[in-house]
């Protein structure tokens, strides 16, 4: 079984800034973590800073894997095409945020892509993305 | 370990109404399995559809349990004094959801008590009860 | 046949305050009023200050009663969780106010609850149980 | 006693389209039940696209009629100078819409006339123009 | 030279209805005191409740008069339609209302024909449109 | 094949004011040239100034023609009644406007006719009713 | 008779800046000729572009005169004080502006101390204060 | 003479958590002082988490005591219900909150029960309490 | 002990004008009241109409009182100005209000200058200044 | 005579997902139509979903091409850069989009590149795509 | 060559409060490194804590200097009479705020007087007033 | 000394198009002037319309350049995530826009990434860059 863990904007500057809120874990090593935990899931990890990649990414994994696991990042705020790419996924889609977004400034209460997946979970910092593989793991075993 | 599973109002209706929306399990039924998942964690639950009550309880465990699950149902768009009483609590809290919210009308885009909690969770089915026990565990290991 | 009328805060106050607002019958009177006028239905009377015990009384009333009237007093402007009790029911409901909640402040003209409810009457003083009981046995007698 | 049963844009459609929404019966159909339920009132019937003659005919009937039945259709959500009209009368007046306007898209949650109105009746079909002649039936007869 | 005075909805009731908000003066009255007052002038009146006949009226007066007073009455706050009538049209209008405006309702605090008038008068009582006939005849005058 | 080309308020003003914005040419001239440009149609014309008579129009087209362009004019903006009788359509509908209502002022953002029609044509002068006309051939042809 | 002239901040630039906006007119000019066109009545001239000196201009002037004549310039869009002033007066007060502001940026959309005022007047230029005045004179005449 | 001080939601949690926003006193203490202070007056203290038996609380007490200090926590600003219940009192309330609510979080600058009461005293600490039922006492000694 | 009674727009007028919402009192009155109830402090009195003489006073006053008592009349609405001022100051400040705020007009709903004070208290009539400053000494006893 | 049709995200994946609501052509299908229905014009094709490329295909193509066709997608609501981009174009524009996005959710009514383009096509299918470049050289042979 | 820089309400506090947001240095001594670093110029300096008055000053000074630095403080974020002073000056305007503005409250964020100014520079501390003047330096450069 | 003047959307456009608004020069020649300007620095120069690459820009520049001049175009109005990227930053960043934003559309007025830098400048043309690099060497200079 193939899982994308897809991450948007800045998450490949984890664990070099501002590691009093987003965590001490740079994305290569949650990567790592997360391939050792899943040891019977093929996962794929791609990030890019680019809107348009994401939905590259998207687009092409829509028929090659099972379901995906997306950190939006700040574009979870407002990349409408960002929602469309989702919206036309038929695999399950979980979204993670590794903050508790709703504790933050108020531009960030504003979630556009939440709408176009199936689960979403925050707050829980790198075990989210964990999480949210366990969760499609559940997902893909209920539906089969 | 004691961790509290606290549902809110419409909660212990599961299973018998809206099943294409909420699931077929009983809210019974949900705490059984989550009680045979985790053998090694006592898991107290409790139900109300009363605000004052769910409060009640909040403060109640504040000092006898490790960490809490709530599933505040539509409080959680409005009860800013569930929200109080969640601050007020320093130990571990993760908001769950049965459905996602983000793709539910407008008035459900409103969260109040999520600001309160550690992680917030929605659209993962009573599986995301499980999953919010499980992050439970993680925070309370990495904490101690 | 039964139906449930139900009052939410403040309705038990009828004919000791603000007479001049919510007119001069107790909400005794007015109960022992309906009860005459529909001496072919067994009307149930509930009246309670807490939304979580109007819930408790929806939801046990669900599966006796064939139709609900309820006048849901303030909470009918913000209680989400009383909306999802009657989202939940599968019998008619009728929503009824006393006053005409739009010739009154701001705050009264952002209705929650009526979204959930079959129809929804106000403005017509106690007169508007007697209509919503009517129009109840109206739907009751069309449906079967 | 005469009481006069105003309808506003579309209504004269009743019947022909949308009858999923809107119901089977004709305005004609309507008008026929309630002339017969309500043998001892003269009842008299206008219906107008134009929210001039509306306006018009409130004026003409306000010195003529005991009372007014009023579905302003659409014009309820934003014709001011139908409420207007509707607020220089000194009979009493009841809004009737058929659906429950409060259960459909934003744009109709917006009520302008209801607060120049006695009373307010949704969702309750044709017989909501039966309740609300009965309604104004029971406010003549206590004013009197 | 000739001016319009034109009258919009619900003013042909002047001094029959709500002679506390709007005063004793009929229509007819107050237009027989501004011809009274102006006898240089050829005033034609003109009223309906009809948004359309108002715009009519206006695109017939367009190449006649030499200047209009309007009192739209509510459409003032709603008629975008007369508002691109007042836009086409090249001659002076003066837009007058007999009560202030601003210090009533919510509803009425929002302008929309006003933009497209050469000047506004409100809260002055039937002298409004004298003064506003007056102030035509600087305009004409000033610009001749 | 019949088409009903309807045009709201002040369309009939077209050539003869403020043409800098809306074109020389008269509402006469641009229909002229539709009934040219497309022969093997038949073409109704009709214009009012009022909301209730293009109601009244659309209503008895809609049996009669195959589809209907509309221009409501400003009525686009505010008018749910209008929108209301476009909904009650079975035929193909398509909304033009001679400017880019989008690059005007802040009141004509508001669309409120266009979620009502099948499609939406702006900006492209007299032209837009020549690609309305050439768009319901289109979907007539597709459709049968 | 004694009738205070009031104006606000900047209008004493009158006729020395933007003058195709405020017109060519200095305010002594235009105070010199209503002073000409009112010999019957003795005027008072007053400027600040002080909020609080206006107010204190208008508490002296509240037992000394008979009327007052406000131009507020762009206080009347926030100064709450002033309209607090404004409403503790109980003799007639007129407010001018003399463009209209209903045709200006987003900002002077917003009324405050109108509200607080008898009459409003806008757009009429220098001769809105002869307006003004002149309907003062109507009101106290009327009045006594 | 009695008065009754009503705590709402989480008040019973004074002094055991967030000691550095709402101070290190208990309720308890904070009453016991109060009674001590005001040894001529009956204090009742009365304290719930439940929305519904506070405004059961301020029914009963309507006929019993001659003024009450309200808390009524983060209820004052959504309870629409205990706003309502407040507005039938005919005896003085004051409305009492520990910190400054306007310096909080943007949720707390919307107040809905203070209108209801007579005075509103913020940020005072538990001191608050002490000069909110010596107001009653101005206030009762002014009244009788 | 020094104290500073500052008072803003228009409460100079106290007593003279619309005794019936602010009190039969004048200002004078007050003052003597206060420093016949406080004659162990030295109370200073200042009243400006002028914002920026309110600021200077604020500022002069920083190094010479141990606290103060501002009713910023209306500019505690607008005066961000005002409330830039007060957050400079390290003493005590406690805002007051005669009337209830929250009971009056929308725009007097909004408060900006409260969240720079330490306390707040509205709605107790002339008595509020006493209770303030009663607290004023309340928090300067227990900080030093 | 170039013209340039340009596609923003998503539009890729045209015929392969949600054909229901998209259709069922692919865009290549779509770019080929319109090939062959405008021998006489030679159209570049240009996709992306990434904004950055799309401003720089517009930037390169405005010396080269006599008018463009674009389809932003989602961006249409939110790309003030893409719109930007338009903005700096001499040649002309036309908008479209595949649904009529007026009769979809909230998010999709805000629109942000419309202005500043000529004209705006929606909800007509791909055949938005033949009647934006029929307006294209209706507007180049007026134009030249 | 003569600038006025000028000061609103506050700034006379600078050095003395707040010091970790707005620097230490005192106004006066930012004046005189001013003065020290530009020798060639003749900078005037006003400080005033009443809009008022920096409208008088603005106006004076319109006349005699060639540019003006002005940093409004707080009335730069509503005072509307300050920003229509600004756009009567012919002569450059820069506006200075010693802070990051848009990094502070919700309040600061809402620009008034920036439009009528021709640049703005904002937390760059005391040398934004250096800044400002060298931008007026060459600007004046480059129009004269 | 090393800074990077970074460039967003459609400034490699400058000089180009809409010359009006943004100036003559190019970006190239804005660049050269700056390197003239500032011999003693090594700026580096980048533009992209992508977000994406801007973000990329930032993330590589952190550890190399001491200070940072970003004009992000209308990215500046919308991009959460370029804002994240700033704030990541601990380098100074100043913000500069060529126009004065605040006197342009409503949509300008709204900045998302200000926040995260250390000063802002606009409506100051290329100067604008000057005085940014100018004042980021003041910065440097004072921390250091």
């Amino acid at each position: 079984m193939d899982i994308l863990v897809l991450n948007g904007p800045n998450l490949n500057w984890l664990g070099r800034r501002q590691t009093d809120i987003y965590g001490q874990l740079s994305l290569d090593e949650i990567n790592q973590r997360l391939s050792e935990l899943f040891p019977q899931v093929t996962l794929e990890f791609f990030q890019s800073n680019c809107e348009g990649e994401l939905i590259d990414a998207l687009q092409q994994a829509g028929d090659r894997v099972s379901g995906i696991v997306i950190n939006p990042g700040a574009l979870g705020h407002y990349s409408l095409a960002l929602a469309d790419a989702l919206s036309a996924l038929t695999i399950p889609v979980v979204e993670v945020h590794l903050t508790n977004v709703f504790a933050r400034e108020q531009a960030r209460q504003w979630t556009v892509t939440a709408a176009s997946c199936r689960g979403y979970i925050c707050g829980l910092g790198w075990q989210g993305y964990q999480l949210a593989i366990q969760s499609l793991l559940y997902i893909l075993e209920e539906e089969n």
